[in-house]
């Protein structure tokens, strides 16, 4: 099978050196930016691609929603399978690719969207045919894990931390999407999609480890605990909750064990107990690899991540609640129920009774409008 | 499409129900033996089944070569996709089935016979089509994980560990194929024949845990080591590297956080860099899940786990090589290329310069020939 790619960056060139590799795939024209055309194999427009009879799958790895959504859709019209690495676009856009999938009879895979070379979707959606899944959680941001591997194994604080994440390409310029929790959370929006056919387009709430400081580090290193960000997904009532928030962990979690940028991600069914899968979820060939094996399915006879059926909802997270580790000052503690004072002072760390996890980062967002400052994470188990 | 099950055990019954609860999947013809006939769908011939022509594929989860391996080329033959739990019929017959299945173009699929309901084989065929596996490895056996465990963290005597994992229905009555390492060979052998087209009769080396004693346990966690039983398959020179052997782990290693009777599989593609998989190794629906991801991958179009050109081999262990850990009687530390002595006395701890796993493995075997006693692991990293 002959397959396109439109862009030529990091993951676009990682996508066109595997599919050279390939038995049975072989790259085909790369569209790039009118102007920076270099190589004969490169287009400027996609309908040169779509003039291509050959051309039997178009790979996207521009990012962006637009004009990326207009070239799947018109890639699904034309017959081609469309494989994305564009979390934004099916976060977005997804549910009427999906539908201009299943029109055309083409295939519409975006594995490479969540978890990176993880393959968490690709085994998602092999799961929910013969199984019901209950819960989906996992680290699926690459640079805020080797943020908090470097501030808890290397005594960094914060910002040299981002710096050194920065330096190694592993943050962007800005950071914003990372640090706050927002790339996590559109990946696990996609994971519930798949996973339970309901897509949270709102209503998810998201605190990244943009509060976290050295000191809270050496607190909880001190108390045995490890921080992760856990993006998580759970069946709540008709919708999901889904939210993403620091996660304190004993040493033997698995998620201790996640070191680096390295990714992981768990889901829970019925039949087949835990499962828990980790990788690298970002970088060149890893991502690639996660576009290949999408391609590979496509050859296999798969067309859909998605569930025929699957449905925008908005998130509640008012039914799932965690006892959480919260600094805050001292004259605050009284506005949540706590079960354990940890440490006293100015600035005070409690342990809270159970509490809802909307009901949590409601506060947070609330005292910190008010120019108040606190990092909370909830405890596990 | 309507599946019969061969077998009506654990497994048999867990892929029933799991058939019943799976929409486009229903549970068709159940054999079980002569004389065990209860239930109206249960046959006590193949040919019965082979004679529904509704049937469109048969899971066995009867074990043992035979009858097993009749009833699979019977199925075969008949143009019927075959799925199978059964490692030792995959492991002797595997590469006749497959021929056998090529033939009709039939599906001939064995997820659940390595990993139990870990998609380590799923994972690995898929990803051999566009990337280069450079080495599987994994704890593959549940009872010996069970039992490390329980030595590790209650200090539990080797005894009393396989008592326990017997009350538990985790070790049969008779524990030699699960302590000996043989049921992890035979599963790694499986993994090397999809993951490099190279299946691995005969040449595995194999050590197991049933020389651990309670007092090793003490000695490498007082080095903050911990111990699991380790299979492991590499290329090597047109054959592979295939054996299974204790292993001594750091704490940060994944290895440490695969609780009680759970598996964790990893490879390391070319591509996509290290991958982890964990779960549940075996018990009733963990592997029904596994045997019903294969029927899934079948209705999207999988028919092969096995390369048409997959090849059995002979293993060769002599160009692995690694530092090890072994306790020995202090008259034969000389046999060995000691870098570190441990602990001194009538029995001494040493840690080998690297030496060949298969050079390690011998002298062990011929050591106990002798009548003496010796634990030995690979030290990692």
């Amino acid at each position: 099978m002959k397959v396109a790619v439109l862009g030529f960056g990091t993951i676009g060139f990682g996508v066109y050196r595997m599919l050279e590799a390939s038995p049975g795939l072989e790259p085909g024209p790369v569209l790039v930016r009118e102007g920076k055309k270099k190589e004969p194999f490169q287009v400027t427009s996609l309908q040169e691609i779509l003039d291509d009879p050959g051309v039997g799958a178009v790979v996207e790895v521009m990012g962006g929603v637009e004009p990326a959504f207009t070239y799947a859709r018109e890639t699904l019209r034309s017959g081609r399978h469309f494989v994305t690495a564009n979390k934004a676009l099916v976060a977005v856009r997804g549910l009427e690719l999906a539908a201009e999938a299943r029109q055309s009879g083409a295939a519409f895979l975006f594995g490479a969207a969540c978890g990176g070379g993880v393959p968490l979707l690709h085994n998602l959606a092999l799961a929910v045919k013969t199984d019901e899944i209950r819960s989906v959680s996992g680290i699926l941001n690459g640079t805020t894990n080797y943020m908090l591997h470097a501030m808890q194994t290397r005594g960094m604080n914060y910002d040299s931390a981002l710096r050194e994440a920065q330096t190694l390409g592993y943050a962007e310029a800005d950071p914003t999407a990372d640090v706050t929790g927002m790339d996590a959370a559109r990946k696990i929006a996609l994971a519930c999609a798949v996973a339970y056919g309901l897509l949270p387009e709102g209503g998810l709430d998201c605190e990244g480890i943009d509060h976290l400081s050295a000191r809270d580090v050496a607190d909880f290193q001190s108390r045995g605990l490890t921080c992760r960000l856990i993006a998580r997904g759970v069946p709540a009532g008709g919708t999901v909750a889904a939210y993403v928030e620091p996660v304190l962990f004993g040493a033997a979690a698995p998620e201790c064990s996640v070191t680096d940028n390295y990714n992981m991600a768990r889901y829970e069914g019925r039949f087949s107990g835990p499962m828990v899968f980790m990788g690298q979820g970002a970088g060149r060939y890893p991502t690639a690899s996660s576009v290949l094996r999408d391609l590979s399915g496509i050859q296999a006879g798969q067309r859909a991540m998605l569930p025929p059926d699957c449905a925008a909802v908005q998130a509640d997270n008012d039914r799932e609640s965690h006892a959480y580790y919260v600094r805050l000052g001292a004259d605050r503690a009284a506005d949540l129920p706590v079960d354990r004072l940890l440490s006293q002072g100015e600035t005070v760390r409690v342990i809270t009774k159970p509490i809802s996890v909307h009901q949590m980062h409601v506060y947070a967002r609330k005292e910190r409008r008010a120019g108040r400052e606190l990092f909370f994470a909830a405890v596990e188990g």
